[in-house]
This record gives structure tokens, C-alpha cells and sequence, in this order.
């Protein structure tokens, strides 16, 4: 199997980076093929603009997912999202490993999905859900919060997690066609103790080893939306 | 009343431009004073890192949120931010205009909203919802969109817009204090007449001028969680 971690903490020492680091290292052993984009230290560029293609479709106005589009087929899209899209597209499963910011992914990664997960390959008119360019593959998504267990209960102040993340699980990955299989969520990280942090990169190595039995997020099919057959777009 | 309107869009002729517009005109014609931060325009960095601080309180390991505290009291945050906090902290109301990407903001405003709602002013420890550094002060959000109205419908393909915005009207805007008034959405921009657009554009208007009937949405009373009184951070 072919892995691509994205890993986005601006704290090399982090306890996102632990996790990054416990992963690459579990999925190696395991004997598959794992590769590394590790935003902050690639300097990436998460401003998506009319700067990212090389020509333009339209030189006048700038609609992005057209330029995406064109931009891919005609291979003068920007460099940098070329490298990570030729990654996504070679993988199996992707691992998107972050940091908690506003209850979303920290802007670096928040461009990379918007940069590299471009019309017409990853997605497009009618060509999302269950019918998404990104069919077969699966990702798994690594969190790191301050926030306790307990707050994210149905009952609990914030409501679950999940529901907040629903933008990135269901709409972004989701959306894609992607296997999303349930995230795993690092508690309360910089309130609790060594042990406590040892047992998380424990509990994390075995929920790696356990992949295979895991069963993703349940999404919409377009099978039961039949007015979205007929092309929109 | 003073304004502020976080504009985020890559093409300044597009139709969240003109939204960001009118807005800015419709503010002025009813007298309150507006400010514009246009992230594009201003080439705004959107990654948060250590380099936001021009002294470190620890200079050997970042925890982003308590050098935003120590930046901030210590005026050595970087001076972007600072600008932007500083109008943040003058307005009455904050807009937030821009596409949906991704379910979401473009990474350039995920990252104004990373580095400039700092922990200690804006939030922190038991700060938050009802509490939060915010309280008092209004927020309102326009997302411009190509999906249809009929793909949010509690039995549409996607289920409610507002439910994948958790995590920014609730999570974020809530979180800090605000009152989140309903959102605007102007549905399915890129394929719909110039009549069509300029009716959305009125109804922009009108949202505007009857901004002080409308009720803000409602989230969580940090007094029925009476557990997380006690100092967690």
C-alpha cells in the first residue's frame, strides 16, 4: 500500500509531529510505501490565486476550478501542486495529521486541500460522493486538541467532534470519493502527562495496525439523489 | 456603528467582490463607519508560526496560543496582526465575505482567523461561547456558492449549509463571543442570469438594512455546563 501523511504543526517537537513520526514509522514496518509532506517544513503555499497556473484558460477573469482544470491538462499548473497532486494520486491512503485550530485544520493544510484537490481529477459536476475522482483510495485524519473528552459528548458543550469536522470529513474528503475511516482524536494533549501522552501514541500505532478492520464514515449516496444526475454544472 | 468587512476572494471582478461592495456601501449610506481588510489585496499571510513573534516567551518550544498571549501584551506580535486585531477589537460588526471552499473559508481567511483571534483577547480558558473575549460585538457572514438551494434542504444531498459551517458560525465566531446573525448565502453564482445576480445583490441589500431585526442563531450557555467552570487551562 502506497501512504501519503500531510502533516501540518508549526512545532517540529509537537505532539502532532510525535504522531506524524509513530505513523511513518508504523506503516514502514508494516512494509508499505510511505511518503511525507510536511507543509510547514515544505514552506507550502496555501494561498490558492491566479499565480498557480503557468496559463490561463481565461487571462481575464479568474474562475479557479476551470483554471485548475486547464491548467492540469494542459501540465502548466503550478509545480508545487503538481508534485502534491501526482502524491495524492499515487496513493492508497491518505493521512491528513493536524492540530486543532478553530475547530478546522490550521490555513497551511486548509490551501492544500484547496490547491491540490483540483477539478476535473479529484472531483467535478456530477462526480462527487460515492461517484468522486478519489474512489478506492481511503484517508484517515490525525487530531491533536486541548479540548476534553467530555466537552465533545452529544450532551457535552461543543457536540461531537465529528459534527464539527463535518466541512472537512463528509465535504471535503467525503466529497471526494475517499473511504474516510473514523478519525482519531488526541485529547486534552497539552494538559496531561508523559504516560498519558506515551499511551496516545500506543493507542495510535495499534489503531494503524488495525486499518483493515475499520469501517468508514457512512456518507450520502448519489444513488438516492436522482435530480443530481442531470448535469449542473 | 464601526465595521469591519474580512473580504476573501482571489478574482476582484467576481461576484463576492461584489458583494464586499455593496456591503461596503450600504454600511457608509447608512452612516456607521466601515473598515476593509481585502486579504488578497493585502497579500496576507495566512500561516500561523513562531515567526508571528518577535520575542518568544520560551523560545525552545512554540505553543502558538500563549505566545499570542505574551505577543499581544508584550506588543511584539507581529505588526499584520496586531492591525488586524486592533480593528477587529474596534468594530461593532464583523463581516466575513467570501467563497465556499471546501465547505469552508479559503485558507487566506482560515489563517486571518488563526492569527488574528488571539488566545488571551479574543478567548481562552473558560472564555468562550457566552463568555467569550468577543461578547458584545455582532457577526455576519456571506458565502457565495455554485451548489443549488435544493442540495442543503434537510433532505438534500448535502444536508444544511449551516451544519457544515459548524465549525466556523459556532466553533469559531460563536465560540469567541459573538452574536453570529443568520449567515447569506448566494446559491449556485456561477450559473444563474445577470437578472438573477442582481436580485441576489438587492437581497444583500435588504439583509443589511434589516440587520437589527434579525435574530442571532443560537448556541451554547456555558452555564449548563457548570462542570467546565472550573479553570481547565
Amino acid at each position: 500500500m502506497k501512504v501519503l501523511i500531510v502533516h501540518a504543526h508549526p512545532e517540529p517537537q509537537s505532539f502532532s509531529s510525535a504522531l506524524k513520526t509513530v505513523s511513518l514509522e508504523a506503516f514502514r514496518e508494516a512494509g508499505h510505501e510511505v511518503q511525507v509532506s510536511d507543509l510547514y517544513a515544505m514552506g507550502f503555499n496555501p494561498v490558492a490565486s491566479a499565480a498557480d497556473f503557468g496559463n490561463r484558460a481565461n487571462p481575464e477573469y479568474c474562475v479557479y476550478a476551470l483554471e485548475q482544470r486547464n491548467g492540469v491538462t494542459n501540465r502548466t499548473i503550478s509545480p508545487d501542486i503538481q508534485r502534491e497532486l501526482e502524491k495524492l494520486m499515487q496513493c492508497d491512503l491518505l493521512v491528513l495529521n493536524f492540530p486543532l485550530f478553530w475547530f478546522s485544520t490550521p490555513a497551511i493544510l486548509k490551501g492544500w486541500l484547496d490547491r491540490v484537490l483540483v477539478s476535473g481529477t479529484v472531483y467535478g459536476g456530477t462526480r462527487f460522493y460515492d461517484r468522486g475522482g478519489l474512489r478506492g483510495k481511503r484517508a484517515l485524519v490525525s487530531v491533536t486538541l486541548g479540548g476534553q473528552e467530555h466537552m465533545f459528548r452529544s450532551d457535552g458543550v461543543h457536540g461531537p467532534l465529528e459534527s464539527m469536522l463535518k466541512h472537512l470529513l463528509q465535504g471535503t474528503l467525503g466529497y471526494t470519493g475517499l473511504d474516510v475511516l473514523p478519525p482519531f482524536f488526541a485529547w486534552h494533549v497539552p494538559y496531561v502527562t508523559h504516560d498519558d501522552r506515551v499511551a496516545m501514541l500506543d493507542a495510535w500505532r495499534e489503531r494503524i495496525a488495525l486499518l483493515d478492520e475499520a469501517t468508514p464514515l457512512s456518507f450520502p449516496s448519489l444513488n438516492d439523489f436522482d435530480e443530481l444526475l442531470y448535469p449542473l454544472y
